[in-house]
């Protein structure tokens, strides 16, 4: 097992990441606590407690209620948030309930925000099932919902208890998933640390299979990359941008999308193709560099085909709402490991680096 | 005018009581966060805005957009706030917009939570138009939304900007919500404040015909007291409990009149006899000092009549959220200008004070 720290100035917490953490849960908790609050739930999804339910209860001297959000982006918004506080408080919860968040990136961000408008504010822990979840959403404090305008426009920062990242719990996990949440951690590894990239690159077996190691180590180190951002910018006030690496471009096809025909980590994926070529341009990573990082991205491919103009995507990426004041911020790789933020990207080089993303999708799925 | 600073561990920001703030609020506004923000909007009741919304939009040099709230605790809820979060969204709101809660203390929670989770929270003022509002919503940071299952269940802490509590809003505001809100100043001097007490008690003409320099000395006093509270305890572990008193029985008297029969002040001010008499009974308070504290809050009043019986507001009181793991907390006054919270009254205790406040309503009213 593997501790990785948050310390921000509103909140300091592990994350651990490890096999057998779902079995123990109800005594770690205890021991971050101080005891066992008296009302325990579990924000969670249909399918994962059918799989992991029983394996997460039984710890607990009473099972801990559960609360069910079905699957999809559909259904992570304020009118679920509602329905959920109301069987809280027919339960008996109050201000001392704790809550737990099991499951993939939307329970995580509907747990958290639960909890963080639950009377107030009550305190949670975030248990997530998936590879993305494991190594982003469930670090950094950001919780929310959608609305039909667009994601996480509604939303808090609230930090969890701990963070409970169970590889065991990764077995039931789709492949098409795990591959997609790798993205993340190519992405860690791209922007801030070298290690990683270089394991990533000669461990592609070892990770694909879900040898426990394996996955530990990567998950591990993005934590550990996304954990050393957060400590450093809680707010998004600066360095926190580069997490947006791949980002830009990757929402703009999700939006384009409408969110349906990719996961987030594929969109990323091909946000980080995009990307890479601008760096390129830019001079901010050399030729060998940029297509070492490409071939990484396409090692943990397959990534699905795009059919979509580049006007369209640079159109969708001007809405993005980090880009506050109008100014259209971009994060470019500096070789690799290191990352830098630029003001001054014009439509033009985005729409070059649009359309060499879009010719390299079309390329692959000739 | 006067300002008071409040100060917590995680904001810190003026509350300035005054005449003729409303029609200067644009610089105000300018002078606290650097430079106007590009998009503000103003949540605001119809009512509000038909009376006072020139002189709030003057100021500015583009009139704010205006989001409206019907009146009414029915309306404090989660579908409207979304519903606003929607039309800022539809008229480019983004993270560097600005907020502005005029009108009651309704709007104020609603304003404030709305602040809170748009975009993960934006910046907000308060422009509290109610005396209420002005001495005791607007200040601390609580905001929040009603579920069905009772008031302020859903919600942040969230800290504005700047409060600007304007004296002349008040002209508008019906006497009977002046009278309700004047209980929670008279809370205040209970609690911690006996020049306050004095003041009331010797300017009660001066205060209902609103004149300006007795309202400005009652609510600079009020917001005093309410700051240094929180000041000391932002998130009510320990002294924002006093802050409570007169509320237990008066929560209890809302509840069981489902929040229709009186307003929140007059259900206050009933608690408060109350508890007055509890105190008596248990000595923190002398009978000469429970006789001259009830006199006081009868001056302010007239309080409607309650027709209830004492064991239903007993039972009503144990519901309230601010009892955790089912500890009964109940706040007394320790003399005039000072107060503490025991942990032990009996349901036998709690029932005799409510059956003396009834037959003080009785009386009154026959």
């Amino acid at each position: 097992m593997q501790t990785i720290r948050v310390e921000t100035p509103s909140a300091r917490y592990d994350v651990f990441v490890g096999s057998g953490l779902l079995r123990s849960l109800a005594p770690r908790i205890e021991r971050i606590a101080g005891r066992l609050p008296r009302r325990i739930f579990v924000l969670t999804s249909p399918e994962i407690w059918a799989l992991w339910g029983k394996a997460l209860s039984e710890s607990f001297p009473e099972p801990p209620l559960a609360l069910f959000l079905p699957a999809g982006e559909k259904h992570k918004n304020l009118v679920n948030v509602e329905k959920m506080a109301r069987q809280m408080i027919a339960a008996g919860g109050d201000r001392s309930s704790l809550l737990i968040a099991f499951g993939g990136g939307i329970v995580g961000d509907v747990g958290g925000f639960l909890a963080a408008i639950f009377m107030r504010g009550i305190r949670y822990v975030q248990v997530p099932t998936t590879f993305l979840a494991q190594v982003d959403s469930s670090v950094g404090g950001k919780t929310g919902v959608n609305l039909p305008e667009g994601k996480n426009l509604i939303g808090s920062f609230h930090h969890p208890l701990a963070v409970f990242a169970d590889i065991g719990v990764l077995g039931t996990l789709p492949d098409r998933e795990l591959r997609s949440g790798l993205m993340e951690s190519i992405k860690a590894g791209i922007i801030r640390d070298r290690t990683l990239v270089r394991f990533m690159e000669e461990h592609v077996d070892d990770v694909l299979r879900r040898d426990p190691k394996a996955l530990e180590k990567v998950i591990a180190a993005s934590v550990r990359m996304k954990a050393d951002v957060v400590n450093r910018d809680e707010r998004e006030s600066g360095l926190r941008m580069i997490l947006n690496f791949g980002h830009t471009l990757g929402h703009a096809i999700e939006q384009v999308t409408r969110y349906k025909a990719l996961l987030h980590g594929e969109a990323v994926g091909w946000g980080m193709i995009a990307a890479l070529h601008l760096a390129k341009k830019r001079g901010t990573i050399s030729s060998r560099q940029g297509e070492r990082l490409e071939s990484l991205v396409y090692l943990y491919g397959p990534l699905p085909p795009l059919k979509l103009r580049p006007g369209k995507l640079v159109a969708a990426s001007g809405s993005d709402k980090k880009n506050t004041g109008g100014v259209r911020r971009f994060v470019l790789p500096v070789g690799i490991g290191d990352a830098g933020v630029v003001e001054d990207v014009t439509p033009a080089e985005l729409e070059s680096a649009a359309a060499y993303m879009l010719a390299r999708a079309a390329e692959r799925h000739a």
